[in-house]
C-alpha cells in the first residue's frame, strides 16, 4: 500500500490528466485493497525518521521555550535556525551569507511558490529541466510564467539547447528571465549537473541577466565521494542564484522547514510576500529543528542516511540491469531518491500503469515532469520507500508488464 | 518588552512607513533596553498557552503515529483533523458541510492568501472594513486587487455605505468581487457586527454576485451570553461565503492551524493553489490539534479562556472611563483581543507613539488599518497580553502622553 496520502494525490493528480474517472476509482480500490510495491513514493521513508529523538525534543523544547516556540514567530524565521542556516550554507561552499539572505519556509515548495510571485510576471518565461519536478512546474505555472523546457541528459541540462531556447525566446521579442534547475540527483530523473557544466551555465546567466533558481532538496544524500564534492551553483555566483535548501529529506518532511538564500534586496521580498502568505512557517517546527542541530543529530545521522538510500538505489540499479526490457535505458544517479527510466520510443508509461498496479507494483509515469509534453515512454522510479528486496521484486514485477505491453505492441 | 519578534516586526513595518531610519534605531534600542507596557501586542497572551499539555500531546504523537506525523501530508489536511472541523462549523450554525469544503491552512494567514490568489484578478475591487486587519489587506493587496474601504459604526459595516461603494464601483464599470470581513469582536476596532445587518449583507452579496470573506479568528472568545449566540454569515448563506477559522487563539498559534471552508468548488481551487504554496501546513502541528481536540483540551480550556481576556477588558475599559482625554472615544468589545480609540480629529497617533514609549507604554497606530489613508487620530489598543494591573497602569501612562499633546497642540 503507498505510504502517505500526498503521494496518492500526487498520483492521482498525474494520472487524472490521463485517466477517465472510472479508471481512477478502481485504482483507489486496487490501492487500498491490496499490497502494492510502491516504486512511486517520493517521499523518505519513515523508517529513516528519529522518532524517539524527536519526541524527546519537542516534549522538551515546548516545556523549556513554550511560550516562543508555541507563539507567533518572526516571518523570516527563528533567529537562531537563520543563524544555523548560515553555518550549514557555509559548510557548502556558500560563504559569508548575512542572515539578511534567508527566510525560512513551510518546505522548499514554499520557497518555489514565493521566489515565483516576487520575481514573474504573467507571460514571462521561466526555462526548467526536461523532466522537472512538478511542484516546481506547479508554483511557476501559477505566477502565469510561460514555461520552456531545456534538454538534459546524462550530465544534466544540455548547454547548447539552453543557449538555443533563451536565443529562440529573444528572437520572439521576449526574455527568459530565470532557469528553475535541480542539480544535484534531481526529481524525477536521478541526473547530476556536471561540473564544468556549472560553471557554463554561470557564464550564460551573466550574459543574459538571468535568475538561477537552485533547488538543492537532496544534497545531503550523496552516494559517492564524487556526489559529496559538488559544488552549489550558488557558491559559484551568489548573487545570481537563489538557493534552496531543506531538512525534509535529512530529518523530517511532516516538520515543514526549509530555507530560501537570495541576495539581500530579493530575500526582503520575498520576507515580504511571505508575510502575506502566512506570518511564519510553524513555530514549533523550527525550534526543533534548532534543538535537532544544536545535538548534532542532523549531522549525526547523515552517514547512516546516505547507506540507507545507496543500499536500496544499488539494489534498483542491479534489477534493472537484470530484469529491463531490451531497448529500454535508465540513469544511474550518484544521490538521492530517484532513476528515470526510457522505454522504447513507442511505449506508453501511463498506459501500462493499471497492469502494473494489477500486478501489483506502482510507479509515475514520465511524462507529467516534461513541460512539452514528451516523455511518454519514461517512469519515474523511486528506490526511496520499500527495502532492497522488495524494490528487486518489485522492479522485476514491473518489467514484465512493460516487457508483455511491449510483445502485445509488435503482435 | 515586547513579547515576540513578529509584534515587533509589525510595529516596525507600521511605523517604518511614517518613521524616519533614525527613529526606528531609537525605538528599537528603547523596546530592548526597559520595561515597555505593550497595548500593542495582537498576539494571545502566552499565559494561556496549556504548556504541559501540548508538551505531553507532541511526544505520544511522535512516539505513536510518527510514521504519519513527521511524513507529508495531504495537501487539504489529515482527515481526522478536516472532520474535527466539521463538527466545529456544525456547533457554530455552519450545518451540512462536507470534508470536501475544507482545506487546512498555515493560519487563517494563509486561507486569506489562497482565497485571494485564486478569485481575483489584478484591478478587482475587494471591499475591506473601515479599519481593517493589515494582514487581510496584505493578502488582497498581493493579489492585486484594488482595495476599497467600507465605513463601520458600532454595529459593523455601515450597510448604505456599503451599497454606495459597490454603485460607485459599478459607475465606474467595474465591478466589486468580494468583501472581505471580520464580523465578531473585529481587528483592530473590537466592533462586533450587528444581527439585522448580517442578513441585509447576505441580501446585498446575493444582488450585486459578491463573495463574502468572513474571517471569524476570535469567534471563540465572547465574553457575553449575547456574544455566545452570534450568527456567522456562512450559517446565513454557506454558497456566498468563504469562512475562516482558527485554532491560534484557543490551543497556541505557534502551531499555525487554522482552516478555510469555501463552496466545494471554490474549496478544490484552493486546494491546488495550496499544493503549489506549500504540499502542506505542518502535519505534527495537524496531528497535535487533532489530539487536543479528541482529549477535550480545547473545548475544557474555552470558560476560563473567556474569562482570561474579558477581565482584561474591563480593566482598560475602565481606566479609559478614568483617563482618557476629553473629546476621546472608544469601542466596547464584546469579545477577542482589541479596542479602538478615537481621538480629537486633528490628533496624530503615530507622532505620540515616541513619547508614549519614553513613558513605558506602546500602542499600534490605527491609521495603517485604514486603506483610505484615514484614520491618523486612532489607535488600537491590545489587552491580549498585560494584566488587569498593567493594563490600567499602561492606559493610564498612555492618556498622560495624548494629554500632554493636546495640550501643547492648543498652546
Amino acid at each position: 500500500m503507498l505510504e502517505t496520502d500526498i503521494e496518492y494525490d500526487q498520483m492521482l493528480s498525474v494520472l487524472g490528466r490521463r485517466l477517465q474517472p472510472n479508471a481512477i476509482r478502481k485504482l483507489t480500490l486496487l490501492l487500498g485493497s491490496k499490497e502494492v510495491i510502491s516504486l512511486a513514493a517520493g517521499a523518505p521513508s519513515f523508517e529513516t525518521f528519529p522518532i524517539e529523538d524527536l519526541a524527546e525534543i519537542s516534549a522538551r523544547v515546548i516545556r523549556e521555550r513554550g511560550r516562543f516556540a508555541l507563539q507567533y514567530g518572526p516571518t523570516r524565521g527563528q533567529s537562531a535556525l537563520v543563524e544555523a542556516v548560515v553555518a550549514i550554507l557555509r559548510a557548502r561552499g556558500i560563504g559569508g551569507c548575512k542572515t539578511s539572505e534567508i527566510v525560512m519556509t513551510t518546505g522548499s515548495q514554499q520557497g518555489l511558490d514565493l521566489i515565483s510571485r516576487v520575481i514573474l510576471d504573467p507571460g514571462d518565461i521561466a526555462l526548467v529541466e526536461l523532466p522537472s519536478y512538478i511542484g516546481g512546474i506547479i508554483a511557476l505555472h501559477n505566477a502565469q510564467a510561460e514555461l520552456v523546457g531545456v534538454r538534459q541528459d546524462d550530465g544534466g541540462i544540455v548547454i547548447s539547447d539552453l543557449r538555443e531556447k533563451i536565443d529562440r525566446a529573444r528572437s520572439r521579442g521576449r526574455r527568459a528571465k530565470c532557469l528553475y534547475t535541480i542539480p544535484n540527483f534531481q526529481n524525477p530523473s536521478g541526473v547530476t549537473l556536471a561540473d564544468e557544466r556549472r560553471k557554463e551555465l554561470i557564464d550564460i546567466a551573466d550574459e543574459h541577466d538571468l535568475l538561477i533558481i537552485e533547488d538543492d532538496a537532496y544534497f545531503d544524500l550523496c552516494f559517492t565521494e564524487e556526489a559529496s564534492r559538488l559544488v552549489p551553483l550558488a557558491a559559484l555566483r551568489p548573487d545570481r542564484v537563489v538557493y534552496l535548501g531543506t531538512f525534509s529529506k535529512v530529518l523530517a518532511p511532516g516538520l515543514r522547514t526549509a530555507w530560501l538564500r537570495a541576495p539581500e534586496k530579493l530575500a526582503s521580498k520575498v520576507e515580504l510576500a511571505k508575510e502575506g502568505a502566512d506570518l511564519s512557517s510553524s513555530v514549533l517546527d523550527q525550534a526543533m529543528v534548532i534543538e535537532a542541530i544544536r545535538e548534532g543529530l542532523i549531522e549525526r545521522r547523515l552517514p547512516e542516511l546516505r547507506r540507507f538510500y545507496r543500499v536500496r538505489c544499488a539494489a534498483m540499479l542491479d534489477a534493472l540491469e537484470r530484469f529491463a526490457p531490451a531497448g529500454s535505458r535508465w540513469t544511474k544517479p550518484i544521490g538521492g531518491f530517484f532513476i528515470l527510466m526510457e522505454l522504447a520510443a513507442e511505449a506508453d508509461a501511463t498506459a501500462m500503469l493499471m497492469d502494473a498496479i494489477d500486478n501489483g507494483v506502482a510507479y509515475v509515469p514520465g511524462q507529467p515532469f516534461f513541460v512539452d509534453g514528451s516523455g511518454a515512454n519514461t517512469l519515474r522510479l523511486a528506490y526511496s520507500k520499500e527495502s532492497a528486496d522488495a524494490i528487486a521484486d518489485g522492479v522485476e514485477r514491473m518489467c514484465r508488464v512493460l516487457q508483455s505491453a511491449k510483445a502485445q505492441a509488435k503482435a
